[in-house]
């Protein structure tokens, strides 16, 4: 008998399949692969993308500064070259007889996470992972100060499947004029069961997990890796703060180490067992222009693109997992990934 | 400068490239393409699907009726053989610490739409796709009297990439025990704009769309053709009744005939301007155990699938659309199609 769940956060119902779930080798892979080719984020090639916005190991020469926009870089961060927003000019929300539009004003930016066209953040060290994570975190302090921002959206599409356009390891992050629908429903959510509860709902969910163990993939000090109780997609994962924080860039220092470790290893693990798949990566955070609350907890959801095909969703909004979250979780749990970092070829400086 | 463009029933924002927009042409193509082989949906193939529930077309014999499970039928409704949902069973709502389930009980039924596996809606002469559509409303009418079922989506997936697994024309219907949250948010939505109006939102679009004409593709004596104004897709077309209406079962019978010949068209025009383009076609109606209301009022929503990757948005919730909606209207508008049907080879005689 499959199962429907509801998700507790949005309140969602989700089919989980339960009689033939399906397993990590049932699904029809489209395995990330390398392909080559000019890659306009490879070091040399930095005229190639408009200038960089922040870049994180470049050493001086001689006691000179070092040149932007040159090689040596550990983690850039440009403008997208094709944005799907402008950063110019005013908002002018006006109506267009009983619908409502404005301005498409906003930040695109590519965060370039190493200068390894072929090293991937389940491959890269532990430290270079975490110099992402503070390129992020300096990209959202340095945007929220222009108040026309109301939320800044951070992920990271790895592999054509999921849809990447170009290979070399990066993310994206876009500063939007409004806050998503799906990031309202979720902040509402959550306030609804503050309300009714007094306590965060996500900080219940880490603890009834962690209690439990059987949707647990990983834990360390500060983050724990779970398989949610409804989940959308087959081995859909998030991370949580074990401590109740409703902002990303508000974490403290220690909290950056610790995600990017949980994040690496999370993402060896995906590897593993799911051979390499390509995915979508979400950083699922607090409105920028708001003081922290007690009720909305900041996560990353990791969702693996693992079928070729997912029209259902798409149209109706309604999903169906062919793989329980228990399975899912087992799966990855018991993944053997080297918990040492490679050593870095150079160990970067970062300018921070 | 792109616009950011709000829907008016759900509140969505949507991001409409306007300088660079995406034509017809630009799209990489996974074009639909019959490939053969063993198909259960055939004629002379009955037995190898679970047992009809409903069948259009077949003639008795020298008196004596058809035989159920046997070739003749011009539409034939069978359940899912791998069904999402059980149809036996309590519901037994449950606990699961602060989590919430239930069983997955429901129907999970297949609309094969024709004996021929190489037509398609889009190709069909207009009686017969107006015989598929009374087929979903005689199983609704049925599905209905089980109180168990809150909700009955009706949905098609049309090729591969928009997640169809066999190639044989056909649609589906899933009977819910809940309201799924998408439509819970479109019932709402109107709702709020009914409670401030006192009109319904969609028959306020279908009368500004009119006057304005730019977003129009086509309209008959009950229905009109249109790309929404803030489409989550390129080429996202809608399909309303032109007069109020809250369910899709409880139209009058020339309605299914307007129907049928805006549906055809739709579909013959995106073949022809998309190359026969994967797509998913969704029936938004009111939940069925409800009396009809006046703040909702049904459509349906048609979705090529034109790109290969579409990542971004299933992590994100948050869409960026390519093609502004009033040049996608233009070109469907433009394309010219047979408005005659062509003849079928065997007139079908439905039973109902």
């Amino acid at each position: 008998m499959p199962e429907l769940r509801k998700d507790p956060i949005v309140g969602r119902w989700v089919i989980i399949s339960t009689d033939r779930a399906k397993r990590p080798t049932d699904f029809v892979r489209e395995r990330f692969q390398i392909k080559g080719g000019f890659c306009p984020f490879c070091p040399g090639n930095e005229s190639k993308t408009p200038s960089e916005v922040l870049a994180f190991g470049r050493a001086g020469n001689n006691g000179q500064p070092a040149q932007k926009d040159s090689p040596g870089w550990s983690v850039r961060v440009v403008p997208n070259k094709f944005p799907a927003l402008g950063i110019e000019g005013n908002l002018n929300r006006r109506a267009e007889g009983l619908f409502d539009k404005m301005n498409g004003i906003g930040a695109h930016e590519v965060i370039i996470e190493t200068p390894e066209h072929n090293l991937s953040l389940a491959t890269l060290p532990e430290k270079r992972v975490e110099d992402v994570l503070w390129a992020y975190r300096d990209r959202i302090l340095d945007l929220r100060q222009d108040k026309r921002f109301k939320y800044i959206l951070m992920f990271k599409n790895h592999g054509e499947a999921a849809g990447a356009t170009l290979e070399h390891p990066h993310g994206q992050l876009i500063a939007l004029p409004i806050v998503p629908k799906q990031v309202v429903e979720e902040l509402e959510g959550a306030k609804q069961y503050y309300i009714y509860k007094e306590r965060c709902v996500f900080c219940d969910i880490a603890r009834q997990e962690l209690e439990d163990g059987i949707r647990i993939i990983a834990e360390n000090e500060d983050f724990v890796t779970l398989a949610p109780y409804a989940p959308r997609f087959p081995f859909e994962t998030w991370i949580l703060p074990k401590r109740h924080e409703s902002a990303f860039e508000n974490s403290s220092s220690q909290m950056y180490e610790n995600l990017a470790r949980a994040l690496k290893q999370l993402l060896a693990k995906a590897d593993a067992v799911l051979d390499q798949p390509s995915y979508n990566l979400v950083v699922h955070s607090s409105p920028v222009q708001e003081p922290t609350n007690d009720h909305y907890h900041w996560h990353i959801e990791f969702m693996p693109k693992l079928t070729k095909t997912a029209g259902f969703e798409w149209g109706t909004g309604f999903y169906i997992n062919p793989t329980p979250p228990e399975e899912a979780a087992k799966f990855l749990r018991e993944a053997r990934v080297e918990s040492k970092p490679a050593a870095p070829k150079t160990e970067p400086v970062t300018t921070r």
